[in-house]
């Protein structure tokens, strides 16, 4: 990366180049001070040209057929003129080799076309950083001029969370189930969702499927939307047979338009929160650096995994470390 | 506060003083700079006397029925002549008034007994500090000289990762259901659990719950056991008819005599983990309080929320106007 220029970066970038694009994309995900600074450089270079996306987080149990909806989904908006880009995201920050090959051969047909850009799990990493680097690549994504970025979820637990902190609209996706499949989604999930789609509506499951739908929809009715302006709809959805696709995509355009103050304080929030965790991150590496902590650090960690010392004396008495060796 | 005798406090919750245990988690819960300094010093006289509790985490969807079930094994718990703790953590640090009435008149019973000590859950407060609040809770309860400490999952999303985190072991509960409801339950918690026990083995329920049982226990074999040294156990249980509740302690006892080692390294390993969480938090809280920061830091924001500047580098410039105020 000593050669690398980011005002050409960037150029290349908005001129479309989908190289370029993976390209920065890795740079913004390196943990390595050359690149933290290049990456910077080029964010900064990049960031007055972001934010013309609609930004969709897309959600759901394993199994549900996430991939096979997003790749559906992306080939229509295609069909209608759109260009789009997909992310995952995976805050775990543990990932194995194998599930970044299903990555690219999931999408395979989506992945071809030259108005997708599909962009594989990140392998691993500092958990804390996931978010940064997500939304790193969202804004170099929108500067490539994607109309449309899909942020999906990877893995579980925080996921849902952190993709909803990274975007516009939350698409819930569900199977057909029995009668007490609400069982299954958290109410946490349920009560960000934007938009539930019921996958599978084709077949033996089509009759369950519009028996979930409805389930779903009275339990919506219960809940407080989440963005004001829109009222959360359930959708019936087929990949296989390509239908409800169109539904989707109209929900989608119709949220962008009705939502649209509130999408720009949700926004103006992530990013505010977005700082505050990367002061965090920055502020610990700082310390983690400073050779008057690292002279202290080991006598007082072996002290509090012996349970001799609570955490919280331990980190206090580290950040008093660092900051006197500040000082004069 | 301005009277508090740390040494005082430490005495009292040692001897078994239920009111004095029950401030000093009020005090650990604060955020006021002066209370911090009183639950620093308490919390470095009790230390040493933590550490003898069986630490175990409960989670469970709404509606499961974990708290029938904590009081029904408590109140079994305190048969066998032990004494417990009863926590609850919430990282989403939004909780209602409501919620905190329904705790305690939930476990009512359990709560009257002297063996026992059932906390209402922490009514909000930064949701980063959720881990540390609990997490210093827990070693008071232990200081106190309970046997277990029950720490339960409240909300939903990060719940599971915050007590799975703060526990030795970890208890899902799970209701009866059809085929599917694996699906209900996020590979995810499943991973993680050393005990899964079906709740409402009783009446109409019973054969679904063996059912449910059955599900269970062929889908644990095919997964990683989370702590090495113990095999992951499905039990059956009924709060309202008793039943089960001994196998659950047997579980919980064999799992403490089996699993030793592998608990030795967790709790030192989440010891590590919860004093990096809060030198992210105290570097922070120094940060939010220079004047140098304060100076510039609304003119930033004011960018990023606009989109015009990146959080990223935002935080690096306050970061920076932070550590050059220190320095000569």
């Amino acid at each position: 990366m000593t050669m690398f220029d980011p005002a050409a970066a960037a150029a290349a970038i908005r001129a479309g180049d989908r190289r370029a694009l993976a390209r920065a994309i890795t740079l913004v995900e390196s943990t390595r001070g050359t690149d933290r600074d290049a990456a910077e450089t080029l964010l900064a270079a990049v960031a007055p040209h972001a934010g013309g996306a609609a930004r969709l987080g897309v959600s759901g149990a394993p199994g549900v057929g996430k991939s096979t909806f997003i790749e559906a989904f992306g080939l229509h908006l295609i069909e209608r003129g759109r260009r789009l880009a997909v992310l995952a995201v995976d805050p775990s920050g543990a990932r194995g080799g194998g599930a970044i090959l299903g990555d690219k051969t999931r999408m395979a047909e989506l992945a071809q076309r030259p108005e997708a850009f599909v962009r594989p799990s990140p392998s691993g990493g500092a958990p804390g950083a996931a978010g940064r680097r997500a939304r790193d690549a969202i804004t170099l994504c929108e500067a490539a001029g994607y109309d449309a970025v899909i942020v999906e979820t990877v893995g579980a637990g925080q996921s849902e969370i952190a993709v909803r902190d990274l975007t516009d609209m939350f698409l819930l996706l569900v199977a057909p189930g029995g009668g007490d499949e609400l069982q299954g989604v958290k109410r946490g999930v349920l009560e960000v969702a934007d938009l539930i789609v019921v996958a599978k509506h084709d077949g033996a499951l089509a009759a369950p499927a519009g028996d979930t739908a409805a389930h779903y929809a009275s339990a919506l009715r219960l809940m407080r939307p989440p963005t004001p302006g829109w009222t959360p709809r359930v959708l019936l959805c087929s990949a296989l047979e390509r239908r409800g696709l169109e539904a989707a995509h109209e929900a989608v355009e119709s949220f962008v338009r009705t939502a649209a103050s509130a999408i720009a304080r949700r926004r103006a929030g992530q990013a505010l929160a977005a700082m505050h965790a990367e002061l965090r991150e920055l502020l610990a590496e700082r310390l983690e650096a400073s050779p008057a902590v690292t002279a202290r650090r080991a006598a007082l960690e072996a002290r509090v995994t012996a349970g001799a010392l609570p955490p919280s004396a331990a980190a206090r008495a580290l950040v008093e470390t660092f900051l006197a060796a500040l000082r004069p």
